[in-house]
């Protein structure tokens, strides 16, 4: 039962070859919190499989007639290979980035994809993590890494490690949204202590 | 790429209205491990939508002509309302669950579904855990009930809490199949410290 906190919306953007539990659980822990999101496809089809060959049906395409990025007020890039460089490709999305950013909305990746807002040049200056093998990028454009952090927020930016850290990003967009109760409320309803 | 590590599968059995992230993060895990598992839709239809409104693709459906539980070592089930009480209803699925017991071949659930494990008997006198809400169930069962414990492993039954400890209880599978390094090997690649 999905009980509506808010009335902004929430975007997982979801590429063939994503990490699925870096989108899901963001989907998940927001479907609990009562915060809409959709899982939006980038590509024409809506049904795509990630990077463990674990297909999902996504609620939406950005080629679907009458979508638009505006409908939504947080944007997440979930990692994975190659769904990182498949989101990296896609010059709507890097667009809408950018265009979010400029407005102050806020943007949230995890894994190799905060690697995207930095080279789009949205870090420089702003604390931000992301997936070990990727911090070189995230360095090299001018972000203030924190290395050894699972999530790390600065503004509207949101960055994470990887799918082992997937819960605490999630948490924090929640925590983003509807504060420290909230928080507590879904990490009871998940049982992580 | 998946490189196999073992010849046997590992089966994740889904019905409508699963916690996804229980089930899928076993899936991702196993994969990353090298361990061949299966996404088993307990309907006909593949395409199987949880209680978060995530829809999945699974590989297969125990419908499926040629399917059988004796293709897979392990059963895993997630938990999830109304997932949980979906697949007790299954017939089928509580027949194999008896008979891979019976085999002592191993069994792994998570959230609310340790319950079906421990109405159909199985865990009378074993150490095990489940989600706070439904660890009454195991107690009445006569299941040696470790209530703060994300994972249990008693033989071969592998229990665990809910989504929040879904990476444990997916690392505890890994560890069956191929021991602590290959664990390691996980746990890092999904950076959880």
């Amino acid at each position: 039962m999905f009980k509506q906190a808010i009335d902004k919306r929430v975007a997982v953007f979801v590429a063939p070859g994503l990490e699925e539990i870096e989108g899901l659980t963001v989907v998940d822990l927001l479907f609990r919190a009562g915060i809409p999101c959709d899982t939006v496809a980038i590509t024409p089809e809506r049904q795509v499989t990630s990077s463990h060959e674990v297909t999902i049906v996504c609620d939406r395409s950005i080629a679907d007639e009458g979508f638009s990025f505006d409908d939504y007020d947080m944007l997440v890039l979930p990692g994975g290979i190659p769904g990182t460089p498949n989101l990296r490709s896609c010059e709507p999305l890097c667009r809408a980035l950018l265009d979010h950013a400029e407005k102050g909305l806020p943007l949230a990746a995890i894994c190799a994809a905060p690697s995207i807002l930095a080279e789009l040049g949205l870090l420089a200056g702003r604390r931000a993590t992301s997936n070990p093998g990727f911090q070189h990028v995230l360095d090299e454009h001018g972000a203030q890494l924190l290395s050894e952090e699972p999530v790390v927020v600065d503004g509207p930016f949101v960055t994470s490690q990887g799918a082992g850290t997937a819960m605490l990003f999630a948490l924090e967009i929640v925590r983003h949204y509807l504060g420290d109760d909230a928080v507590e409320r879904v990490r009871a309803g998940v049982v992580l202590r």
